[in-house]
C-alpha cells in the first residue's frame, strides 16, 4: 500500500471535533445498509492496512474491530467519502449472522411508524 | 397520522448532545445510498408529516427541505432506526438527476484508493 497517498486521503477528510467520522457500513452486493459506526484517523488506517472493518467505540473509548469476538467480521471491499469529506461508506462483505448485536442481519430493523400512508408510493407530490 | 405514537418514537431516539442524529438516505428500490445528513427532532416531524426528507443544516443552524430549491426532494417511503437509536436510515425516492449539489447522483462519488488489492474480493481472510 502507498502509505503516502493513504494519509493524504486520510487528513483530507472533515474529521469532527473529536476527531471522529460517520462511517455508514453497506453489504456491497446486496445494497443493504448494516450499520452507522464511527472512526478515528487510526481506526481507519487500520481499516486500509487490514481490509477489516475497524471503529471507535464511543462509549468504551476504545478500538473495535468489527466481529472480533463474534466472528461477524466486515471484509472491506471499498471505502467512499462524500462530497464535504465529512462521512465515509463502506462496501463491505459481512460475515456471519450479520452485523447487529442483536442478531439480526442490520441494526436498522426497526421502523418509525408514522410516514403518511402512500406519500411517496404514489409517486407525486401532495 | 397519530401525533402521540409519532412524538413517542421520536423522544426514545438518541439525540446526541446537540440535539441531532445522523440520517442516512438511501434510494429505496436500488439500494444506493445517497447521502449522510443531520436532523433534529423538528426536521424529523416534518419528514413524518410531510413524507419529505428535511434536514438541519449545521454550517447554516437552519432547517432544509432537501430540494427545496433544486427540486431534487425526497419522498419518504419509510423511516428505520438502528438498534441503540442513535442513527436513522431514510428509505426515499430522490427526484430529479440525483441527491447530491455536484450533480452526482450520490455523495458517496469519491474513494480512498488504498484498500489492500483482492482483500475481500478473495473472501478468505488472511
Amino acid at each position: 500500500m502507498d502509505r503516502e497517498r493513504d494519509d493524504l486521503a486520510i487528513e483530507d477528510l472533515a474529521w469532527n471535533a473529536d476527531g471522529l467520522i460517520p462511517a455508514i457500513a453497506q453489504q456491497h452486493d446486496t445494497g443493504e445498509v448494516l450499520m452507522l459506526a464511527w472512526m478515528d484517523r487510526e481506526a481507519l488506517r487500520r481499516t486500509l492496512d487490514e481490509g477489516r472493518a475497524w471503529y471507535w467505540s464511543r462509549s468504551r473509548s476504545s478500538y473495535w474491530m468489527k466481529g472480533e469476538t463474534s466472528g461477524a467480521v466486515q471484509d472491506v471491499v471499498d471505502v467512499r467519502y462524500d462530497c464535504d469529506a465529512d462521512a465515509l461508506l463502506l462496501l463491505v462483505d459481512q460475515q456471519g449472522p450479520g452485523a447487529c448485536h442483536t442478531g439480526e442481519r442490520t441494526c436498522f430493523y426497526r421502523r418509525i411508524e408514522a410516514v403518511p400512508e402512500g406519500a411517496a408510493q404514489e409517486g407525486g407530490r401532495p
